[in-house]
């Protein structure tokens, strides 16, 4: 069976990212009053899997192995 | 008054995504069965507004004149 499967990386709360520091100047020189921006990176993916539960599996491999540094990122899945 | 505004930008279907399809690949070469890959930026934004509409709006304004390229990307803006 196919499922669509959800995957979003984020940078673990703390962590220096540059380019959304940057973004968030670009907007504040828009003259628009920005707060605080994080930027996530999200994947969504058809995968091959028997049921729900091996394609939240599968897509938790591809976190772990590909897609994500569990030293900087977190990662969220979400099986539609 | 602050609101949480996260905006999706996604490339448009039909526009060729290397990055992507790189992505797709080394899932493949992991052993897993992988049909589609899509990858969309996402950003988390608090912004000073006076109200929803307003928030959206400069959203809007955010994305057309900073974050997105009209011709290849389209956005989605979600208000929280």
């Amino acid at each position: 069976m196919k499922f669509e499967v959800v995957i979003t990386i984020s940078l673990k709360e703390g962590m220096l990212n540059p380019e959304a520091e940057a973004i968030q100047r670009a907007i504040a020189h828009l003259g628009f009053g920005v707060d605080h921006l994080r930027k996530r990176d999200q994947y969504r993916i058809t995968l091959d899997a028997v049921d729900k539960q091996e394609a939240e599996k599968i897509a938790g491999s591809i976190c772990e192995r590909l897609l994500a540094n569990p030293v900087i990122h977190t990662y969220e899945i979400e099986v539609i």
